[in-house]
């Protein structure tokens, strides 16, 4: 019972903070969404921040997943890195638009107010970071590509990618074409599709 | 003084958007870094919203002239694309740290809540991919780089790159290299520098 009423708190900020943003939410809100009283809210969470890890960690358990799926399915890079796109089009599927990377969406609101959260956020993108690494490691590079300065590359391009299709409003298919392509100009040619 | 009032709460709301957020930011907060009444306020600025346009037009102006500097430059694409990062350069002796892009931090924030803000901010991304257009079509492109999927892709990793030194409190400096990087995988080697 505990467990639930933690979990709906969690999963409703998540909702809130994706559609809307972190300071355009409000306590009341999130008890409203969640349909718990301040208290209780309180009680799971002291500080609007100690939530937000909390939505942190669901996303990150849901993107970590996505890349397991990616890398057990062949462990290509262009899986790899695309299961980001994936996140992003269920996103779409259900918000009919994109609304944002998670990660991304606090880290640009968050890092110069909240330098604890910063960090947490930090420790996402790094872990992310040594996946696309791990791949690019794996792939079959193009001579003189280095797979530290490629999954950097494609972290980053991610993130704009995301961005610029959240302020365009452009469908989440375009991320994926849009790293397709970067991942492309740094593979050896013909090794992989 | 009219000029100068407004002027000053539009200077004000910059620093404070940058350094914090467009949400953490009230109007008591802008009057007081303006030195302003709330009635003074109000009559340059209905609503918060015109005072982000009037910001976002601040920044756009000093963009549009480091794009005009780079391109009277040379016109190379490597110092079209790196204007932004002098600009970033800038934010970051002024602010001891990298504060974000004032366009991609707002575009983050708001494009879900103020549709009129998304659409304003788009346009200046929009007028930004067209400059790096121009500069991809005066390059010498390596076989099947296509000149608009190039300045597309620039323009998604600045923002990337941008937001990852934020969240990682990362040097300016990384921003340039990366940036650099990108594009010279996609120059016809031994043209440019």
């Amino acid at each position: 019972m505990e467990h639930g009423t933690r979990d709906r708190i969690v999963r409703s900020a998540a909702k809130l903070f994706l559609t809307r943003s972190y300071n355009a939410v409000g306590i009341a809100d999130l008890c409203t969404a969640a349909d718990v009283r301040k208290g209780s809210f309180y009680h799971f969470f002291p500080s609007k921040s100690d939530l937000a890890k909390a939505v942190v960690d669901l996303h990150a358990a849901e993107f970590e997943r996505q890349f397991t799926q990616a890398e057990n399915e062949g462990a290509q890079l262009h899986a790899v890195a695309g299961a980001v796109a994936e996140v992003q089009s269920r996103f779409e599927e259900r918000f009919g638009r994109i609304v944002g990377c998670p990660f991304g969406n606090l880290a640009a609101e968050l890092s110069t107010t909240d330098d604890e959260l910063r960090v947490y956020v930090a420790a996402v993108f790094a872990r992310w970071e040594q996946r696309l690494f791990d791949a690019c490691e794996r792939a079959v590079l193009r001579p003189g590509v280095d797979p530290g300065e490629l999954a950097r590359m494609i972290l980053a391009q991610v993130q704009g990618l995301i961005l610029l299709a959240k302020v365009q409003a452009r469908p989440a298919a375009e991320i994926t074409a849009g790293l397709r392509m970067l991942i492309n100009a740094h593979l050896l040619e013909g090794v992989t599709p």
